[in-house]
C-alpha cells in the first residue's frame, strides 16, 4: 500500500522566530492589524510506497522527522497519513 | 473573536523543486527506499484577533495569502481557520 504524509514542523514555544517576526512586520505594513502573531514552519508532503501497514508507515515517519525532516532541539512536528486511492 | 489559522503552502505541480529533491536523495541515503517522493512547502501559523465571522477571517487569509504569504504564481495554499478558545 501507498501512504500519503503530511508533516509540519514548527518552532517550540521560547525559541525565538526571526522569520515569523519578519512575516508578522510585513503583514502590518499591508494594513493587517488584526495579525496577534505569526510562526512559520515547514510543510513537507511525502509518497511512501510499499509499506503494508499504517502503524509502520507512521513509525518511519517519525524516524525521519527525528533524523533528518526536523530538528527535536528546537522544532515540534505533527503529521497525518492517510492511504493513497488509486 | 480569536481565529487560529494553519496555512500550508506548496509549489504548483509541474513547478521543479529542487528542495524537496535534496530531501528525497537524503532520506534514500539514510535508508528510506519506500519514499516515492518529497515535496517542500510552508507551514505558518496565524493568530488574528478581533475579527467577528469566520468567513471575513477567511477573507482576510486570503488576501495575505495572496499578497505575502504565497507566491500565486508558483504556490498553492491550503488553510484552516478554527475559533481560539479561552
Amino acid at each position: 500500500m501507498d501512504w500519503e504524509v503530511k508533516i509540519e514542523t514548527k518552532l517550540k514555544d521560547g525559541i525565538l522566530d526571526p522569520q515569523g517576526k519578519a512575516v508578522k512586520t510585513g503583514l502590518k505594513s499591508l494594513g493587517y492589524n488584526n495579525v496577534e502573531s505569526v510562526h512559520v514552519g515547514k510543510y513537507l508532503e511525502l509518497v511512501l510506497e510499499n509499506i503494508e501497514q499504517k502503524n509502520k508507515a507512521a513509525k518511519m515517519v517519525e524516524e525521519m522527522c527525528d533524523k533528518l525532516l526536523a530538528n527535536p532541539v528546537i522544532e515540534d512536528y505533527s503529521y497525518h497519513i492517510k492511504e493513497m486511492e488509486g
